[in-house]
């Protein structure tokens, strides 16, 4: 008998298991609607089904509730079931024995759908008040199953690319990090840090295995409580060093994102139309790439914005029109934006040696929004002690850091993805919070 | 012009990049040995070689110092190589031609060696206070770079057998966990605590994807400086739905540690040998599996410990004895213990149905070391009240938990691995803390 419910074809005798998503009596039978971590499957009873209970007593359909487990065993059908969540569209299941293994306290579970409710605030409250349920939703299962194959396929292109996974603490102590957003704990009575981000520690990494990345969680104690923010994220960080300068990061970047488009594309393709998403992002060859000055002068020139000639940063309305640009234009929708100006950047940015008020750094916009801060690193200690010096940083709290310069680095560069961002910008969903299993904000720490 | 050594051949011309590790200048030329990711490299210099520095003037050998980054062609020549930490024992480079790309602020660089210190203890402090210098050091990248492989594997393994990876927050409310081991912290005004474990969130995603993996932090608040303990640790969570019996759970953990060990033997051969732990463990096609009584009175029949007989847990001469018995008499380096006493346990452990005072739990031994605690969870809302109120804690603190299993949960159990508990003890290495890249323990937190 099959046991995998994914090989199978009609005519095949299989064993399924799963919870009841759902149970719908008609006068001839009905459908049992089982909940696998692949979609749903529609399973059909008819009067030579059998029901038994956890005792292997003989029970019957009208016992059963939804969020038993159960066992069904029956013959596969060929079908054509409208139910979107359907993960296979062409089959069902005729019953002929269902064994319930677990039953809920009570037949009255959590209305995991949460379709009451009109607006979208209460219902997104409702949602992650009631998390450990209403992610059974089949919307919600496949947001976070495209997340998961996004994280999968970042950690296979880059191992593949002789890249080295690290694991660095996310207990830090002062000098690692620093500034407001920072959350402080007590550490057998010093005073600690959550990691912002494993910056440091993955320039450390390239100096011992070249090529690095992690996927970890990172902490930014913003009081912010937005759509687009979350106070704990996981990042996917990467940091090469023996590049001849940033375009080496941007093209690796690019064949990442082209790897995870096509897994998530074919490994995840029911998720995606379940979700509406399947216009995934295109990214052609070459990605288009504008300086933050060129960005200024071709929106100006093509009147899509106003004019921000000469600002030191990208306006919303500029990231969007640039965005749509490169979609009408280049059939993008990723956009490279490169040298910010160094006042701007992260004190860690490499200056370019032909303009030294900018960085060699950029910005990988998607559909309108940022995804991905990166660039190339300075890699002399004497350049990091003159830039902190200029901005009025302590080198003395930097030492281990620094020591890492003073004992010799290659060229490096790198940037970071967050996964939840990536993953609602894949999907076209509008609160990154959808896109996290447990989502932290100021207002929430549960559950 | 090959570029990647991992491929290089016998007279093949290459261009290849890396730190310079050690130099060595002889009457007729000499070496520069370069460090890659994979290991160190020997390459010689001779009459025809040539050298040039950052600005591509041309340099003499006696200019080249040590973490210089360098870019070096030449032609792959067959040779027989005596170090233990070259990559490949059968090639060597001959220098056309070295191109400084960037060096350190001294030729002084750090000894990331410590071979002048006698005593372990001190050794140990001054690798992890120079962490991240001495890291480059060829065995402590063996080390992570066989911690890198393990981490992967798992993730393939179970990716491979309908696993899916979940991520959970770090940051957690009262009720999620508890207990005087864990680190309280300041959110917003609350005090929350960070994850001894994702124990709770990866029930809840069984009930979600039937099963569940996460790779990630674990914090432990305990005032220990051992050589096995970390404050801040990887755990390598499993958990899975709709099992017969913990049986299910061992059978997976055991093809899971034969997938790794099998992952580390081939990609990290070099590795292993560098570190003299060719011999990696062996894992039979079952692993001896004994209930906690009947490891007793093995032991006290074959004369090999004290009598135990009636005690609740093991003790450590057990867990050495039991291990030495199972590779003796079984070939095993592992030992399934099952059938713990259900007030040692976590409240979440099934307790026997067969004798209630006993848990459907195991540990995994492993060279004389537990590596693994697991077993079958409850999951039915009374049996969790009853257990907690029999305990005295209060189930209204444990909500959102509870609500899991009222709406319903399959039979399902798990496991957790610590990352570097498990490559410590495939590489024998005494101190847990090397096998992490930058130890946390009561004493340091930092670098």
């Amino acid at each position: 008998m099959l046991q995998n419910i994914n090989n199978a074809k009609p005519g095949d005798l299989i064993e399924v298991s799963g919870m009841v998503h759902n149970v719908r009596v008609t006068k001839w039978g009905g459908f049992i609607i089982l909940r696998k971590s692949c979609g749903l499957l529609q399973t059909v009873v008819g009067d030579q089904s059998k029901f038994f209970n956890e005792q292997g007593e003989q029970i019957t359909m009208s016992d059963l509730c939804r969020e038993m487990a159960v066992t069904i065993t029956g013959k596969v059908n060929e079908a054509n079931i409208k139910d979107p969540a359907a993960f296979n569209k062409t089959i069902e299941v005729a019953v002929d024995k269902v064994e319930v293994l677990s039953r809920p306290t009570t037949a009255e579970v959590v209305d995991m759908n949460a379709l009451k409710f009109g607006d979208e605030e209460t219902l997104l409250r409702y949602k992650f008040d009631n998390r450990q349920v209403t992610l059974r939703n089949p919307r919600d299962m496949a947001i976070l199953k495209v997340q998961s194959t996004i994280a999968k396929a970042f950690a296979d292109f880059l191992t593949e690319n002789g890249f080295t996974q690290i694991f660095t603490p996310k207990i830090v102590s002062e000098g690692a990090e620093g500034g407001a957003n920072v959350f402080r704990m007590d550490y057998f009575g010093k005073q600690v840090y959550l990691a912002q981000s494993p910056q440091f520690y993955k320039q450390i990494g390239v100096g011992v295995y070249e090529r690095v990345f992690e996927v970890a969680p990172a902490y930014r104690a913003e009081k912010h409580a937005t759509s687009r923010h979350l106070n704990e994220y996981i990042s996917l960080d990467v940091e090469m060093g023996f590049i001849k300068g940033q375009e080496d990061v941007m093209n690796l970047e690019t064949e990442l994102l082209r790897f995870i488009i096509e897994r998530v594309s074919t490994v995840c393709k029911h998720e995606v139309e379940l979700l509406g998403a399947t216009n995934l992002p295109v990214i052609p060859a070459s990605v288009p790439t504008w300086k933050l000055s060129e960005v200024h002068e071709i929106l100006f020139n093509e009147h899509l914005t106003e004019d921000h000639r000469g600002e030191d940063d990208l306006a919303p309305e500029e990231e969007r029109a640039i965005c749509k640009y490169a979609l009408d234009k280049f059939g993008s929708d990723f956009v490279f934006v490169t040298h910010f100006p160094s006042e701007h950047r992260a004190f860690y940015a490499m200056d370019d040696p032909q303009d030294p008020s900018l960085t060699l750094s950029f910005d990988l916009l998607m559909r309108g929004l940022e995804i991905t801060s990166g660039g190339q690193r300075m890699h002399s200690e004497e350049a990091y002690r003159e830039k902190m010096l200029r901005r009025g940083m302590n080198p003395d709290l930097f030492k281990f850091y620094l020591d890492t310069f003073k004992n010799g680095m290659p060229p490096h560069g790198g940037f970071a993805i967050g996964l939840e961002r990536i993953t609602a910008c894949f999907l076209n969903i509008a609160n990154v919070k959808e896109a996290s299993m447990f989502p932290r904000d100021i207002n929430r720490v549960a559950p």
